[in-house]
Formats: structure tokens, C-alpha cells, sequence
């Protein structure tokens, strides 16, 4: 059966003909645009070029996105990174643009990653596992006994720091202002504008506003103490994210996803480390903490087969 | 049918014969012991006086326990609390000791409050919510979809200030080292040795080492500056944990119990409005917080309804 997926984020939307055939899956066609300042119009045209000159049956429609929805209704009701989205029914501009139809679900872009990985990713092995979306925000998704829970799961927006930096969803000290790639980026051009040392001076011509995360580990990859500072920080800051996690859930594993995971060698490593010095022995000599294996496409994967099991 | 629960706590050891007809149970006989520093023969002797004269016919035996157990062997693996009775084999001691049975089941002590909550207390209205257990220490149970999640839920050892305490569990700024009726004694304690003038200094002539979280919340009430003081901050750390707490599992209630709740005024009021402060609108704006209903009985009912569904 052919679905169609569609997974909004703050930085990407992708939408995908998913072919689903027993247990296997095939992404047939895929169409990624940049979500930019009118996240409408991208999702339109993404959705356009997927349609275009597509023959297809359409089984379903699954929309994975960056955000807290209503299920029941199919409005985005909170997205900080995708703030242009809130309060549209994105149940309605399916039946408009694509098919009206009753098989159509909507989830939280890291709970659909989570299932993804759980059906056909890192997941497959473990009963019980929490998934960690590391990118410009942290998401999370928890499935428990291979079931993904109806939870919003939303880690990135759990206090490790009641002092801390604001966070944009009202929170203080979320983890996701100490660990996400925003919060490595501005603390990194912090640094700097309070006259740091540091080789990503050089960069960009010297507009250091526009370094991005990758830039900062290839920085700590050439031994920049700043950068690498930086990144086991955030690691740090994610274990104990992690050890939170693995106190509450006693997941068999913690999946890491995200760009964030190609800094692997130091902002993982730190994160592992730390959180093993926090969590309870007894809870963590079990879980195991490793990255995932769909990668960007798990959200698109995860809302096909979810929509598929309506 | 007759069940024997026994629930074993930091303070005290409580074992009881519950009766189950249909919807409604009945505690037949509750006998009541402190733990002190011979757990295992508070337990022995808690048990043997509750089976003296007792003419019953026991179709099975549940342990509610203050730490994190393997539930197919029946050991306790860690109890912050009741050190003592680590690496006890719990099962063993119920056949040898009871009934040599089958129909056995050990949960953690706050799991199975939460699951007599659900069955028979405060969260009979509600399909899914955490509970908070708020003593010596701080436990959480978390029920979604009217189900208890087979998870160790240890929410009171999220850390919520990286920078914080240190914590017996090993964790750095746990939830309990800021909320719980430890961290409030201590807090005191440790102003009136800086010289703090308050009137519990009064207290056990003098002995302001022997002071408990209900003299706190008594002079609080007479208007003691300090008492306020802490039991506002503990409050504050507890909305923090809130927060997360709903934001991590959105449920339509957050159910408090135990002694600390006798300090709803300050203590919890003040929790409320930093965990409406902190968490998303979205989500919170759902959620009732209220006090539990069964209060000590809730881990006695629960671990029975649990056992009785095997």
C-alpha cells in the first residue's frame, strides 16, 4: 500500500510515498524543501512536487511535525521552532490537497521518528526504549514494550537547571537551552563576542553570527579549545538529560538522532559519561546508548506505519 | 478473596489482609510496625502479627517496597531508604515465611500507590496521571490509559539543578534534595546553625536537630519567616518537577500524597504556581493537581488489585 508522509521541521519538510509491503518498506519518491519564513507555502509546494506527475494509490495520509498537536482535530496548537504553523488544522489542508480521507493521523515529529526506529531502525532489538531528536531543539519519543506511548514526550523542555537561561517555550533551564545545537551555537558566539581565542574567528570572513554546529566540531576536530569546551558542555548537559530519562523510564536503550550526532567522538562521549556518573547503577548497567539508524527518514518511516496500523 | 499485602516503607512497615469482592475492598486487618534499624525483623515481626489468630484463606501476596526491585526474581535491587534489606530475595521470604505461591507480585511502593489510586482513589476519574509521592523521600507512579506503566518512574531523582546538592542515589540536584521533607529538615537545620532567628529554635529545648517537616509547616503557620522561607523554596523545586513531569507525559491530573501534603497551604500552593509558570500552557492547562484519597492505604490497595490480576 502506498502512504503518504509528510515531516514538517523547523528547518525541513519532507514528504515521501512510502510503499508499505508486509513487513518491508520503500520510500518510492521523496521531496524536501527548506521550511523557511512561510512554512505554508513550503509545505504546499513541497506536497505539490511529490503529487506532481505521480500515479499512485493513495492508502493513507501521516503527518509527522515539530510540535504539539491535537490529535482529535488535527491542529498544530504549539511549535516554537515553527511558530508561522500554530493553530492550523493540518487534518483539513490534507483532505483539501491531498485526500479526504479517515486514514489520516498526526503525530510529534520525535514520536514518529521513535516508531520509526522501533519497526524498522535501532529500535527493532530493544522492548523499551526513549529516542533523543538532537538538532536545532531536542525532541523526545518513549516507546514502551514495542508500543510508542501517547505521551508528548517533549525532553527538551525538562528543567536541569533552575537558575538557567530562558528557554522560548517559558520554561528556565530547559535541556534544550544547555544542549540542543542553538544553545552550542549562541554560546559559542557568546564566547566570542566576550573576545574568546578561538580559530572560528577566521570563519565566514569574520561574521562569526553565522557559524553553525558543524563548524564548531570541525573546529574541536582541529583541537580548538573553545569548540571543543563548548561541545562536552552540552554533552554534559545531555547526560544528564539522559540520566533523568533512564531514572524514570529504565529504558534496555537510549537512541540518539539529529545532526547533532555527527559530533559524536566529544559531545556524545561527554553526554555517555555523564550520564553514567548520574543515573542509578542499577538502571543504566542496562540500557544501552547508541545512535539511530534511519536517520532523517525515521519520522516519515515511523508516521507511515502508524497511519498504516489505523 | 483474601489478599496479603505488606508495604515497606523508610518509616514504616505495614502489612494488612485486604479483601477484594467485585468493585469494592475491604482491609480486614492492618498491623503496623516502624522499620528502625532491623528492617528485616520489622518485617518478620509485622507479618507474624498479622497472621497470629487470623483465620483466613489467602489467595495471594503482594509487596509494595520503597525502592527498585526485579520483579521475576523478587530482590531488592536499591532502596536509598531501607539499605538494609538490599539484595533481599522478597519472594523467598513471602514463600517461606506465608504462602508458597505462584500468585506473588513486588512493585515499587509509589507504582503501587499510583495503581491504588487509579483502582480506588483519587485517580478513579482520570485515564492518565502521575503520581507524586512526597515523604522522606520523593517516588512518582505514572498510570496512562488507566494502565500503570511498568516503569521505575523515580521522578524524584530527575535532577532539576545541575548545580545542586548531591544526592545519596548518586545524581547531583535530584527533585528530592530540593522538595522533600529531608531537604526541607535539613534546609532548616542548617539556617539555624548559620545563626537564622526563628522561633522553632525553641523547640525540643533547643535540640533543633530533632525537628520534623511538621514543626516546620506549625510555625509556618504562626508565621515563622524561616519555616515559610524553605517550605515556599521546597514548594518551588517541587513545581519544577511538576513541570517536567507534564511536560514530559501531559496527564490529566498530578495526584500529591503523603506527609508533606499536610502543607498544601504553603508548600504545595507555592508548587502550583511555579509549575503553571513553567510548563507549556498547552499542556498544563489540562491538568489538575489534587491531593490523593487513600493517603497511606493507597500502597496496600494497589499492590492487592495488582496481585489480584495475575
Amino acid at each position: 500500500m502506498d502512504i503518504i508522509a509528510i515531516d514538517i521541521g523547523g528547518t525541513n519538510i519532507r514528504s515521501a510515498i512510502v510503499r508499505i509491503e508486509g513487513d518491508s518498506y520503500e520510500i518510492v519518491k521523496k521531496v524536501k524543501v527548506q521550511t523557511g519564513q512561510s512554512p505554508l507555502e513550503s509545505l504546499v509546494s513541497s506536497v505539490d512536487g511529490l503529487l506532481y506527475k505521480t500515479v499512485c494509490d493513495i492508502y493513507a495520509v501521516g503527518i509527522s511535525v515539530a510540535g504539539i498537536v491535537d490529535k482529535h482535530t488535527g491542529i498544530l496548537l504549539k511549535s516554537p521552532n515553527i511558530p508561522k504553523l500554530e493553530g492550523i488544522n493540518l487534518r483539513d489542508f490534507v483532505s483539501e490537497r491531498i485526500k479526504d480521507t479517515d486514514r489520516f493521523i498526526i503525530e510529534n515529529d520525535a514520536n514518529a521518528a521513535a516508531y520509526g526506529e522501533a519497526i524498522a531502525g535501532a529500535g527493532r532489538e530493544f522492548d523499551d526504549f526513549v529516542l533523543f531528536t538532537l538538532g536545532t531543539g531536542i525532541g523526545g519519543g518513549v516507546v514502551l514494550e514495542r508500543k510508542l506511548l501517547n505521551i508528548p514526550a517533549e525532553i527538551g523542555h525538562m528543567s536541569i537547571n533552575n537558575e538557567g537561561l530562558q528557554c522560548p517555550c517559558g520554561n528556565v533551564g530547559c535541556l534544550e537551552t544547555v544542549a540542543s545545537a542553538s544553545a552550542i551555537i549562541n554560546r559559542v558566539v557568546g564566547e566570542i563576542q566576550n573576545g574568546a581565542e578561538t580559530i572560528m574567528k577566521r570563519l565566514y570572513n569574520g561574521n562569526f553570527y553565522k557559524i553553525n554546529a558543524q563548524d564548531i566540531y570541525n573546529s574541536a576536530l582541529e583541537g580548538d579549545l573553545l569548540a571543543r569546551n563548548v561541545l562536552r558542555d552540552a554533552g554534559k548537559g545531555l547526560g544528564i538529560g539522559i540520566a533523568n530519562v533512564v531514572n524514570i523510564f529504565m529504558p534496555d536503550a537510549v537512541i540518539l538522532t539529529g545532526g547533532l550526532i555527527g559530533a559524536w567522538n566529544i559531545y556524545v562521549d561527554s553526554a555517555i559519561k555523564e550520564a553514567h556518573r548520574r543515573a542509578m547503577k542499577e538502571l543504566i548497567s542496562k540500557t544501552r546508548i547508541l545512535p539511530s539508524i534511519l536517520g532523517d527518514d525515521a519520522g516519515l518511516i515511523g508516521i507511515a506505519y502508524l497511519v498504516k496500523g489505523l
